[in-house]
């Protein structure tokens, strides 16, 4: 169950797709060479395979354990996490006043996908962490960020976010819970959180929850909601624990996957109000959350992307092991390897071109995301900040559905032995699936790329990603390797194709999403994927172009990213038609629009 | 977790596509009518919705145990079994001689389905059970039915089938299980059998193994296995049990689900051999079971569709029920049923439409079966024959890996509560994911669909059939309706497209199965899926028109099928474009058919 950072990938879209060397250039960036990148990269891989990777199947079959109010997680995660936090990983892209190393964040992206890859259910921690820190550096107070930063920067202390309650998931307009203003200027919390990840557990010296509650004067609905921090234990003005706060976690839950992440209910003043102090104003709540939650789903992403690479460093090493059947071209009388055959090779390439695509994908938007914030010039930090908000729902809800068809992959390559759970590729189909639900379903991703990313803006961020994807096609036409090369041709006429769809659909979306709103919203999921399909496209044809050039450095690598890239144009760009005509063909009143309740 | 029998969905299949009328007529078939038919179904749903379906849970939560050589079913499994038994369940389409009741198997399916989707795990026994009294009708003695067959038809003994050894799955020419000849005429085998559903077990008085051997002289690879006959209880000749047999279950493995089926690793002939009779003649072996093995994938495929009719009962009734937040037509001011935001419908659309197609494609497989078997006519009888076994990958293959996607929304229409396992949505899930492996894997279907089904006769029943849906796509552009429905107009438009996505890989796979085979069979899954699409799309478009013509009796039912038909055009029908450009993609030595086994 070995996990191999694949740092040689990470790096070639680090530095070919996503312009590290842009990056580096930042104000502020200044160390973030190719060559530190390179070594951070190294670092936080064997942390991860070493240390991390070894725990992944111990989440799965000894999940944390809750008992009368106190979670263990399970055993060696607190060891693992402790090495994770003395070598600084928690601060890697926070700010340096505050303890971090201030590192951009598409180096931190690599190393988040490693830390994921390598334990899901672990990793999942730090990244509250993560959420809970950049709610405080925007709407913190500056005594909170003293008092608070330094220790979670550092990872002594965790975050958690606390949105959920049995009645409001999604809509968090139903939100119930209570913050009573005391006469200290602090506030008393009540009411139950549901799904909170490491609500509670033994790795951390303090818990800093961040609740959503409704203050008793507040606005019905979603204007109404206020942010408060809530620690587990209260924190002295000099720094060190006071009492227990009124928070008990009151059970976790029994998941089909991720099992190593304890998911708490979270019980908030039984006895007399938990302690909480606001964040930034009453009833902006939701607006602090929502800017959070971008980072959050960049984050789940990521963990898409991360278990999809292990389910396929899995299947592969099965495929080279197992012999089975002889080749279907006869070249050989004797039963081969099972990578010989197309069909495996179809999975394996079908995976592999998944990953590579969204990981690209997600690169590109962390480097967004460095520009948007760290750029001299505020056009253009405007600029990279709406295609990075363009592409975060991609990168949640396109690489997490991603996930669920790798890691279902995974299972098939491996045949019988891989529905066992002994095998290991069967914990991956069970972890994944909760991605493409949690931190806001692809459903809620697809409405917000329909919604505040294409139709908002009069589609402008979506047709200069029409614009510069038809460069890219132009540049495949007009290469010298054009004419010789099945992977250029494949990739000129199903990219083109798959373009012009994308650009079909934006123009269905602007026009429907007002005066048509449940057809366009019916083809959310499907004009999600389809973008996805085209911007994986784009990259993975960048990519092609890259190791066409670099093709001498490393033929085997190269070559490699050639075939994959060809596999992405025949294999996967194709289905953007077929998402086009989908999403053209909804008009309300037809079809399951038109059903009543009963008739379902 | 209650399951209702969709009767009235089933009858409208059998009826208005799979012809039961016509079924009825043959010989040997008169008394199934379709009043016969109506109350068959409605007693199987009864013993299935009232008896095995509240069990599912319980076999997924307490697994059958092993222990010292034997297992135990899950608590309550063993009554509801026998419910069955008494209720002649088992006997039901196999032939009155021995004890059956000789119904077609168009009706057979349609309990099939009830059986499977109310308990997955408990209803693979029986199907094991029809596969070991195929092989005796087929290839027995007289002798050997006379013993076996009536316990078996009965339902009183189960059967299994011992195909896979640890280093022979797929590729059952590497099997070892060997088989001496003994001078009394029965032989002796030896070896070890794994993957074995309900290999041990205490639900039946004796259980029928059939096993694959290799006699000591006989050939290598595929050429040199017979089929044997071994029982856990040796028979003494006046039908008594006698001495145990030298078969060990030595351990059931540990899986992602299906649970409440034990899955046997068993041990042959540790103890001086197990007396095994064989079945027909030395070395046809794999003939016999090629046999049998067609109404298991058959069966297989039945699973999937149950699973997933199971998955969208509890999802419509979870989407139903669960109120989040406002309609996005903003039609009301608050929240409602999920059931009423159009990603709820989509994803429950195109549950429905999965499988309401694949469960049509089905039972007119069935309903060729039947005809296969009793039509008067020889000539007509090969003719049903090819179209059945033209069906039967598709059947298996895109049943099940429609299950997997259906069942996986299932989970998403719940939201966060999908992945708890208390809610039951991820149980179908986890099960399901075994059905496109076993008996065959999806890329085994898809070679079988190329290379015996496609390629052997030139084409001339994929040719037929697309000549057939052509007839459909005719019957639609001329109906009155055409002009003024939408779902008319959509159908035609991608179903015309669709079937010819289907005539161009079928011309592609004529063109280089043998001359381009690793580009030929890298498309063999999704040859195999734009063939499921595309026949699923031709039933639909029959339902289509049936349901226009029935409207008046019952708008509310035949409106549904309408727009789930109209569904299936605008969401599924476009992928088997996607799927034709993937196919007609592929060149040997391009794309990932030309990298090593290094750059894997």
């Amino acid at each position: 169950m070995s996990y191999s950072a694949p740092i040689k990938d990470m790096s070639f879209v680090m530095n070919e797709l996503a312009g590290l060397d842009d990056v580096g250039r930042l104000p502020g960036f200044e160390e973030a060479t190719p060559e530190t990148a390179q070594s951070v990269l190294e670092e936080a891989g064997k942390l991860a395979s070493q240390v991390w990777a070894p725990l992944n199947v111990a989440g799965d079959r000894q999940p944390a354990q809750w008992s009368e109010g106190r979670v263990s997680a399970t055993p060696g995660f607190s060891e693992a996490f402790r090495q994770f936090v003395d070598g600084g990983w928690q601060g890697l892209s926070h700010p340096v006043e505050y303890g971090g190393q201030g590192l951009p964040r598409l180096v931190g992206a690599a190393c988040l996908e490693m830390q994921k890859a390598a334990n899901l259910s672990l990793a999942t921690c730090p990244s509250l962490t993560d959420g809970a820190i950049e709610a405080l550096l925007m709407a913190g107070s500056d005594a909170q960020k003293t008092r608070y930063l330094p220790r979670l920067v550092s990872g002594e202390w965790s975050g958690t976010m606390n949105l959920t309650e049995p009645q409001a998931g999604s809509d968090l307009g139903l939100l119930r819970a209570r913050a009573e203003r005391h006469p200290d200027g602090t506030y008393r919390i009540f009411g139950t959180k549901i799904f909170i990840s490491w609500g509670e557990h033994d790795m951390s010296g303090n818990i800093v929850h961040l609740v959503l509650a409704r203050t008793p004067d507040a606005p019905e609905g979603v204007k109404g909601i206020s942010l408060f921090l809530v620690p587990k234990y209260l924190v002295n003005d000099d720094g060190s624990l006071g009492a227990r706060n009124d928070v008990q976690c009151v059970s976790i839950e029994h998941k089909m996957g991720l099992k190593g992440s304890p998911t708490a209910v979270l019980q908030y003043g039984d006895e007399g109000g938990a302690m909480g102090e606001l964040i930034g104003e009453e009833n902006r709540g939701l607006e602090y959350m929502f800017v959070m939650m971008v980072s959050a789903r960049y984050a789940v992403g990521m963990q898409g992307i991360a278990v999809a690479e292990r389910a396929y460093q899995k299947a592969r090493d099965y495929a080279k092991e197992r012999v089975q059947s002889r080749p279907v071209d006869g070249s050989v009388q004797q039963s081969v390897t099972i990578v010989h055959h197309p069909d495996v090779r179809r999975m394996l390439g079908t995976m592999r071109a998944l990953i590579e695509a969204s990981r690209a994908v997600a690169y590109v938007a962390a480097a967004h995301a460095d520009h948007a914030r760290h750029h001299p010039d505020a056009s253009a930090r405007a600029e990279h900040h709406a295609l990075y908000e363009f592409m975060v729902p991609i990168v949640k809800g396109w690489s997490t559905e991603m996930s669920v068809e790798v890691a279902s992959l995974g299972v098939q390559v491996h045949g019988g032995m891989g529905f066992i759970e002994e095998t290991g590729a069967a914990q991956f189909y069970r972890d994944a699936r909760i991605l493409p639900i949690y931190e806001g379903t692809t459903a809620i991703q697809g409405n917000d790329l329909i919604g505040r990313k294409t139709v908002r803006d009069g589609g402008a961020v979506a047709k200069r990603l029409v614009g510069e994807i038809g460069q890219i096609v132009q540049a495949l036409a007009a290469h010298p390797a054009f004419v010789d090369s099945p992977a250029f041709m494949a990739m000129h006429r199903h990219l083109a194709a798959a373009n012009q769809s994308f650009a079909n659909a934006v123009a269905f979306m602007l026009e429907n999403a007002k005066q048509d709103p449940n057809a366009a919203y019916m083809g959310g999921v499907p004009y999600l994927k389809l973008v996805g399909i085209v911007l994986g496209g784009w990259q993975m044809a960048r990519a092609l172009l890259a190791s066409q050039r670099l093709m001498q450095e490393d033929p085997a690598f190269h070559g490699a990213k050639i075939a994959t890239a060809h596999h992405y144009a025949t294999h996967l760009l194709p289905q953007a038609g077929a998402l086009e005509a989908t999403i053209l063909g909804a008009r309300d009143g037809e079809g399951v629009l038109a059903l009543s309740e009963d008739q379902f």
